[in-house]
């Protein structure tokens, strides 16, 4: 089969044509093929015992008429169904599976069977609240709700080929197009929760439909304008919530948090609900690459760089508060009471890959790790069915259960939650690294995370295959080997050399090489045939991490990375109080192999003291007598295995003393 | 006039008996008298300028038939008249003021008009929700506005010698006896904030009506009891609250919040709001020493105990959160979360207060002393105009607009609060500061402050003069003066040792003097005589505060005190971030002399340094180059002067390096 060159600006390699072989990537790729999508299947079931049920095929079968009952669930409960079937695509895509696929098509045929004859698909408004269908999206989200379906059916159909999905999400798109405009009698609005728009983008591409791309960037070029379309909502449905029925609110939702207080590009901060910022931010970077939208790009790199140089964490999460999900300001980065939700990071993920198709930069790619190999991952315990909505930078198990502010803070990873975006996210990215890993384009093939894989593409008019192979993230070697190249003709390897690596060292062929470097990639460019091998060597000596002196959270405290991954201290290594440990400045960093549940990682040990209480102290709560200074060894875990032995103290950042 | 000798408990001294002369406090009781009684009276009457509206005057006007219109407020909103009228009368106890005695007799009139024939008392229910007496005590709070107005009628009946707000408190009592009980008929509960508790016992204290104590011990004895009469009332109305109306809750009301999740004399940890909390410890130590309740005072030292030595911080503050202004959990005392309200401070000086009543003991004068140095002061400006609810340990004020979690933690003291609970309270215990400093029994005279005074009591049936000079809480020396002692007969004079003070030296007319030091006091008995001098020297060297190893919060951190007083860092003296910054262990602390706003004060300086981002670090968030250590002169000033000056951060632990 000859493939399609994708020209004009780097884009994914399909999926189908990249298959995942890595030690490290892929026990998480059979993970969510072998266990997380089974185990999400029985929760849209609602089949798991002891967790909150999702209601999400009920409130199908109910919509479509095969059940009697009541709607259950939030609003957007249907996207649970929706992301299950978007990560059931790219699994499929990876590997056949006739069963699962069997599973899938019935699934497909309830959601078509709950679809409306004008192409109108929501089922808490079906069942729930008919009459009420797009008079409440700043609360609602049924185009949120729209844009999974859509993002699952292209999906869907990318893997098996089969429209029936594709089909529906069409129908509804077709009916959204009609809905929503700037003609008379259309909705001038948009959704509460961004999505729809990186969706009508996908659609677009699935079905070259240019009305899909337009739909997006109406919803784009509308948010912000004033008089505010959700001032206006609010006021048409009697200054209500949907989330406070029957209370008559005295001040209209939000704009900032709905990333609305002004027009998309005039937009300088990254404010408001994290995930919907980023996936946002993701359709804003969509749009200017095919559009070549100088203002929209503008915007889109302020956003990223506030978000990345001021408002992110070091394990390359976001939102700072619990409070509405949310960003709060610049610098303002606490470690005991963020909210740093799983979704969010890869909300980042997602823009960061638009990034680096408008613009390859290392540091698109260098924050797309960080938040990969530390908080996607982190996310989802080793047994893929418990999950971290929030991942903390601190955690004290009894302020999580002791002080409100702290709730949010789980110590533990959960089963299922009511509100089950992450568990699925996880799913559908891990299922689809391949889009993450590589990208290509102008005659160029780009490595971006150095992910073990076999890809097969057309480039520079060569039908090539590669065979990516890579340490990372315990060995720093990396090789990218021409497993095929038929023909002749140059075309350009190019790698992210990652900023964390001090000392990088390149081969062509075993022989030292020295290719350009640029923004953070190493670029190569040669007549590539079968069996050259582009080989690169990291850095992967511990390092320690300062955050800049604003961060007030973190003055006088360090943190520990090897590799992309960031370290972190747990009470089963150090014993608690956490905090009466200080890692001595200069101290080795070395290496020891981790044990039993940590078996296979890489942990890293040091020199530290403890902080006791004088002899005389007598448990004051307050007493003159400074504290003693004792030597204490000190042992860091990767964050991303945190939380999976007995639950206890855990802490990314840790004082240093001279 | 023959002074009444009070025995059998040490009480204090009848403020009409103790006149405060003293540099630092005299010019606080001036300001109340002065400034805050008279902008109170303004604010009651909302003519503030900018500020929220009290409502408190138009209600009782509405209530009382001369007005029209409709109720404004929370359900408890009398309580500022009453707190006002309590200032008041001391006040008047201090020293006469015909033109304040005219508003105040006004205000009482009012008072009266608005009391309904059957003794009722409320303005809310009055106006507003006239058949819904005595059905929701948890969120309404009508017996804390009846102690309100009890503790009003005492103070202001002591003072003017004047029965009519005491004959109004007295039909209301009586109307609150004859409801609540358990006979027949009759509302066995109790109140959802605690005060009409420690009222009642005043109100037996002035009218030696014993029906007021048991009443008040009924309360104190139904409390927690199964099944609880919070959830008996909640199901009984609906399961709804005061709060937001219409709404059925899937939850009842917390027991633990209200302090009555089991009877008063199982509770082992202080929970909940904690104003409620140390207003009943309060009413529990008042009841214990009068009845001689063993199991009534184990249970007060319990939650003394662990009250102060786990949840206060260090400036005598208590809450650690502002989800509900309460208590959670022991060790947990976040410094820039903290609610620390002024409130529970003055209340925590009550219960010390009360505690002092059942046992003699040093540690009850600290925590009256730290309390009342740092927070309750801290809570007003010196202009005796703006007011803290909350007393923060850190604030950062971009994180206080920016940051929802810290909304509460407010970098400039506010004008006037629609919930204005404290400005009042801190009102009424300035203009009472006699009754904390001194009391008197069983033939001693006990300083527990050692505050500037004149004082005259009976004391083994002798009358006496004393007075009590003070360099505090600048300079140590204290001398108590006998100015008068007619007769003659051994008692003793009892002075507290602060256990700030590591070295402490006692005179007695001049010649070094060998008190009985016991439990925190220096005792000295014999035949004084008029002329005689008991004096005591403290030691002020500023010293270095640790808290215990368990205080997450303060590992590897200091505080700075000297004296009664807690200092702390401003961004006015040593710029921003604060966090940069680290005392370093064993540097002198020397006295420096404040200047402009901070005149008359006495400031810390000591070496310390100032973590500096390196040259390289080129604005990065993250880096791997440690900071640089650059040596920095820190200044350090009292916590309760701070925010007198520009908006800025603030600090009170703050880093230590060796």
């Amino acid at each position: 089969m000859a493939l399609q060159e994708q020209t004009v600006f780097p884009r994914p390699i399909e999926l189908k044509n990249v298959s995942i072989k890595d030690d490290y990537w892929s026990p998480y790729v059979k993970l969510v093929r072998d266990t997380v999508i089974p185990y999400q299947w029985e929760a849209l079931n609602d089949r798991v015992a002891d967790a909150e049920p999702s209601h999400a095929i009920r409130n199908f079968r109910i919509a479509a008429g095969i059940e009697e009952g009541a709607f259950g669930g939030f609003f957007f409960q249907d996207t649970d169904l929706y992301k299950w079937l978007e990560a059931v695509g790219y699994a499929l895509a990876a590997a056949p599976d006739a069963d699962l696929e069997r599973v899938a098509d019935e699934a497909i045929s309830l959601v078509a069977a709950a679809q409306q004859a004008d192409g109108y698909l929501n089922t808490y408004f079906t069942v729930a609240e008919p009459g009420k269908r797009w008079t409440n999206l700043t609360d609602c989200h049924e185009l949120y709700s729209a844009g999974h379906l859509i993002e699952a059916a292209v999906a869907y159909a990318g893997a098996t080929g089969k429209k029936a999905l594709l089909d529906v999400a069409c129908r509804l798109a077709d009916h959204i197009d009609a809905t929503f405009g700037d003609r008379p009698g259309q909705i001038r609005g948009y959704d509460g929760h961004q999505e729809i728009e990186l969706a009508l983008v996908k659609l677009y591409e699935a079905t070259g439909e240019r009305r899909y791309l337009d739909l997006a960037g109406f919803f784009i070029d509308e948010r912000g304008r004033q008089p505010s379309f959700f001032h206006q909502e609010w006021e048409a449905r009697g200054r209500t919530s949907a989330w406070t029925p029957g209370v008559v609110q005295k001040t209209p939702p939000s704009l900032s948090y709905h990333q609305a207080d002004k027009p998309v590009r005039e937009q300088e901060v990254a404010t408001g609900h994290a995930v919907r910022a980023m996936y946002m931010y993701a359709a804003m970077a969509d749009l200017a690459v095919r559009s070549g939208d100088d203002s929209l790009l503008a915007a889109c790199r302020r956003l990223w760089d506030n978000t990345v140089r001021k408002q992110m964490y070091v394990n390359g999460s976001i939102g700072s508060t619990h409070h509405g999900e949310a960003f709060t300001f610049d610098y303002d980065l606490p470690n005991d009471t963020n909210y740093s939700e799983t979704c969010a990071s890869i909300g980042l993920i997602m823009f960061a890959q638009r990034m680096l198709q408008n613009e390859v930069k290392g540091e698109y790619g260098d924050v797309l790790e960080r938040a990969l190999y530390n908080t996607v991952t982190a996310g989802m315990a080793t047994d893929g069915k418990h999950f971290f909505y929030v991942n903390p930078m601190e955690v004290w198990p009894a302020a999580s259960e002791g002080n409100p502010g702290k709730h949010h803070v789980k110590a533990v990873r959960q089963k299922w939650y009511g509100c089950a975006c992450c568990p699925p996210n996880v799913a559908r990215l891990l299922s689809s690294l391949g889009h993450y890993a590589f990208s290509a384009g102008e005659g160029t093939l780009y490595s971006h995370l150095h992910i073990g894989a076999e890809a097969k593409l057309t480039i520079a008019g060569r039908q090539v295959g590669v065979r990516m192979a890579s340490g990372l993230p315990w060995a720093g070697q990396v090789g990218l080997t021409l497993a095929e190249a038929a023909g002749s003709g140059d075309f350009t390897l190019a790698v992210r050399v990652p900023a964390w690596s001090a000392h990088t060292s390149f081969t062509l062929n075993g022989e030292p090489a020295t290719p350009e470097i640029r923004d953070g990639y190493a670029y190569l460019r040669r007549d590539w045939q079968a069996g050259d091998v582009f080989g690169m060597t990291l850095d992967m000596r511990p390092r320690r991490i300062y955050a800049a002196a604003e961060v007030r959270a973190n003055a006088g405290r360090v943190a520990l990375q090897r590799g992309p991954l960031v370290y972190c201290l747990e009470e089963a290594d150090n014993g608690a109080p956490l905090a009466a440990l200080a890692i001595r400045a200069g101290s080795e960093l070395r290496e020891v192999a981790g044990e039993g549940r940590l078996a296979g990682a890489i942990l890293i040990e040091t020199e530290g003291l403890r902080l006791e209480e004088p002899a005389n102290a007598g448990g004051a709560l307050y007493r003159s007598e400074p504290p003693t200074r004792t030597p204490s060894r000190i042992v860091a875990v990767p964050y991303t295995l945190w939380g999976n032995r007995e639950p206890g103290e855990m802490q990314v950042w840790v004082r240093e003393e001279p």
